[in-house]
């Protein structure tokens, strides 16, 4: 085969899994990341804090690293930014909100003056090494949403970002259909595209219809009104801020993230704020009941937020009343059904009305449904199809659905995070893998916590731990104080007296037979006590607590 | 107000929680109970095995128990008799098959010669001291699941157990609707009725939807079919058989559960299996794979059940082949959305087609919706009412679907575990408290975990552990060996070597400032090293893991 240029695209980050969305687009010796995201951690993932994707393929190729394009500000999508830029320092291009967003993370993480952010707006065009970058606007549930258009020199690489398709937009700015369809018409050599909804058929609806259940909500409503959603979804709070003003209502913000949002979005002129209608907290709570909006972060029943501790009433300056009407304007990600469950269980005994989930129109989701990717397929008609930020069966899914609308089998990629694909004018294919994977953050601690500490915190946190402490001579390996035992989250030590001292006469008897063996080795010697006492706490509890031997030498 | 006689409804689970059924029933000296359930753990319950409700109430009384009623054969109302039993051993009334199950698990116990269980079936009554029951037919997900009417000397307490209403029910038993219907006739003074569908608008599909949809998959399946499912839907699984035996495909189980129900009720006579149908595992591999059907558990994704298994490949006997068809015929219990999601992508990878959730007809509940309560509330017609066997905005929703039938509200009880409810011929009220709550059990340990080991698994689990050895002189305090510092859960320790070292750095120092200070009390020494080590680890670290300062004396 004549060597021929290429475009290798090489996912990092949201196949397979939902989050952490990070994409490499190589052409020679020139690379740009699309978005650079992070996940939060899988339940089996103890005491983590957040996941970022492994960027070891790009440390291995850092003078290439051109910069990175952000499709919004989600956190899927900028929030592993501090940890990259830390390593890899590129100029950040997005919109002036993700970019704002950004700004609050970098300031965090005391980077503010490190970094070159490049604000862009849909239809702008930059050009990068290579690349001719083409913003392009879509629907989701964050204002300037983009997709992007990568031209490259053998063809044009369409990634949809996150997007939906709605036509009554709340800031009235329209997808850019007439873009996706011009590029259709051209010819787009690759496409990528959002799998996050590919199970549900028919059209997501219209972020608009939460509107309407808003006043519809507050026209009934007659003591205060409590809306928990997504401090992200600007357009939503909107939707709120105005229905409230409609109403002679005053609003006041809740929780962290939500001011910090409110904040940034309104500064950058993404809110409309009619005067006087926000107000502090503690205005709020001089007012009436019924000239009161609040609206709140919690809507995924995060133990820490302020709904919760609402809920729990244990927040400083909201307490829920009988009469309140409390409005979860969100579907529980999956895994937080529990969570958000025990919040409204909390909230209805506290006397409150609830809407939640089941309730019509009090949330949409901001990803397409079937009929929309169906169209966003048919506008780009693209040769070669990757569909991503999914689980796998989602994945696989959207290629059905490709198939279906005439886009050949072998031209659609269902790929793993690491894949590297290959295109060129005339074929597409898999070509090798390169080091990807999931990078945990717990605390400052960035990759340190890996299979051995979690596999320990799991059985810690199933059956606790027995420490033994022995102290013994360095001459003649005799006991001179123990064995002690001390044990944590094993069993109520009050209440099992006589297991423990049963316990110790069986470490005893264990180091008796060492030392009467002649076995002085500490490894041999611990392992005697390890195994001795596991089995007998076994025989007697059935449970496997870790035990963890220390021989003290005097 | 002379002393009238009452009856005293006791609810001491189930109420406020799905799972741990179980109702104290008392007039005057005389208790029976109603079923005696258990509850899986929540979350939180770091290695918690299973929930059973705190009898306390009952051993005070138990002088006065008289019996145990069962309403079915489900974990959620028998799983704590051996428990209950082994302190109140009173015999215990139930069909043949929720019986059946209940020798299995005495049997696990080594109490099957202790208890009197004793059979009875739909439209038997027996009286057992003042109470007259009588044991109506009602449709379920496991075969002979009963109502109970007691009647008492103030009137008829009507449990409508767990219920639905199948007007095709597999087995051809129509819920007992003209018992019903008589006794709202001749009056009903109190009833309790399942409220776990109460969000559910209209009705509940039939069970036979499932054969439906079963026939319809088997119709196309060119391979392997594999059908997970509840171990105790015994009509589905008979659903399953008939199917099978129709398309000419043998059956084999798997999984130790699915297996035990399959012989219990076979044995029982609930199971119609046309001979040759059923063979063994090993025999179906050497089967071509278009004459087999795999009946399996792992339903829910339960880590260690055969599905779970299967999918990871980890399983001895059964690998997934490309055209293999999987259908998972269940709805994921909240809590286990992504365990089941996680077998659906692995099944996916492996090459199987599968069928879940959103698929129609996959999978029916056996509960309740709105308008089968309506019907039931409105052919009872109850004096009073008690919602029960639901999250409290379950109760609360179900006690508005009855306000809405025309029960007045006063004389609806959303109530809690352990509270009382006193009836008379004319009037209902809450009448005081008795101990309830829950009794973890962890392995062999019943009620031995509490809130001070759970917290400190919780803590072990989100940072892991230091323990900080230290050997002392008994005469002067001073340090002979150490301080040792192991860590486990922690951080991998091989990367952190320098930040054990200073570690170890620290403790010193606290140890020689309180020499120096002539602090020489241990739980003083304790407490500093515990301060001053906790606080550089968070500096360092921004973790908080459990430290544990021990200190050994020759």
């Amino acid at each position: 085969m004549a060597k021929e240029p290429k475009l290798a695209v090489i996912p990092l980050g949201g196949l397979g899994e939902i989050g952490k969305n990070m994409t490499a687009v190589r052409f020679g010796d020139n690379i740009v990341l699309i978005d650079c995201g992070l996940m939060f951690p899988e339940e089996e993932m103890l005491g983590i804090d957040i996941v970022i994707p492994d960027i070891s393929y790009l440390l291995e190729n850092k003078e290439y690293v051109r910069g990175i394009l952000l499709t919004h500000g989600h956190e899927d999508h900028i929030g592993a930014l501090p940890y990259v830029l830390r390593q890899i320092n590129v100029p950040v291009y997005g919109s002036k909100l993700a970019l704002g967003l950004v700004h609050g993370k970098l300031k965090e993480h005391h980077m503010v003056d490190q970094v070159h952010l490049q604000t862009v707006k849909p239809r702008d065009i930059i050009q990068i090494g290579p690349f001719k970058v083409e913003f392009i606007r879509v629907s989701h549930s964050i204002p300037d949403a983009m997709a992007l258009a990568i031209h490259t020199p053998v063809g044009t690489l369409l990634h949809t970002g996150d997007f939906k398709i709605d036509q009554t937009p709340v800031d009235g700015e329209v997808i850019d259909l007439h873009k996706f369809a011009a590029l259709g018409e051209k010819g787009v050599l690759v496409m990528m595209s959002d799998s996050t909804n590919v199970e549900r058929p028919g059209y997501t609806m219209s972020e608009r219809v939460v509107g309407n259940t808003f006043d519809e909500t507050f026209r009934h409503a007659k003591e205060r009104i409590i809306i928990a959603t997504f401090a992200s979804n600007v357009h939503r709070l909107q939707q709120a801020i105005l229905v409230a003003h409609k109403y002679e209502r005053h609003v006041a913000v809740v929780g962290r993230s939500m001011v910090n949002v409110m904040t940034v979005a309104s500064e950058l002129g993404y809110l409309n704020i009619p005067e006087g209608t926000l107000i502090e907290l503690d205005e709020a709570a001089r007012l009436p009941k019924n000239k009161v909006v609040l609206l709140t972060t919690g809507s995924q029943g995060e133990p820490m937020s302020a709904l919760t501790r609402i809920a729990m009433s244990d927040h400083r300056q909201v307490d829920i009343m009988p009469g309140d009407t409390v409005i979860i304007s969100a579907t529980p990600i999956p895994g937080n059904e529990k969570l958000v469950a025990r919040i409204i269980d909390q909230l209805f005994k506290l006397g409150a009305k609830v809407i939640y989930e089941g309730a019509s129109g009090i949330h949409v989701s901001g990803h397409p449904s079937q009929e929309e990717l169906k169209l966003m397929l048919n506008l780009v008609k693209p040769k070669f199809f990757i569909p991503v930020h999914g689980e796998y069966r989602m994945l696989k899914r959207h290629a059905e659905l490709a198939r279906d609308l005439g886009i050949p089998t072998e031209n659609t990629f269902v790929a793993e995070n690491g894949q590297v694909l290959e295109f060129t004018r005339k074929y597409g294919r898999m070509a090798g893998r390169v080091t990807s994977g999931k990078v945990l953050v717990d605390g400052l601690g960035v990759g340190d916590v890996g299979n051995i500490v979690l596999r320990d915190r799991k059985q810690l946190s199933q059956d606790g731990i027995l420490i033994v402490v022995v102290t013994m001579s360095k001459e003649n390996n005799q006991v001179l104080a123990g064995p002690d035992i001390v044990s944590r989250g094993f069993v109520y030590v009050r209440e099992s007296e006589i297991l423990m001292e049963e316990a110790k006469v069986k470490v005893k008897a264990a180091l008796e037979r060492c030392s009467s063996r002649g076995i002085c080795e500490w490894a041999a010697i611990k392992s005697q006590v390890r195994d001795d006492l596991g089995k007998f706490l076994y025989e007697r509890t059935r449970r496997r607590p870790m035990i963890l031997p220390i021989i003290m030498e005097v």
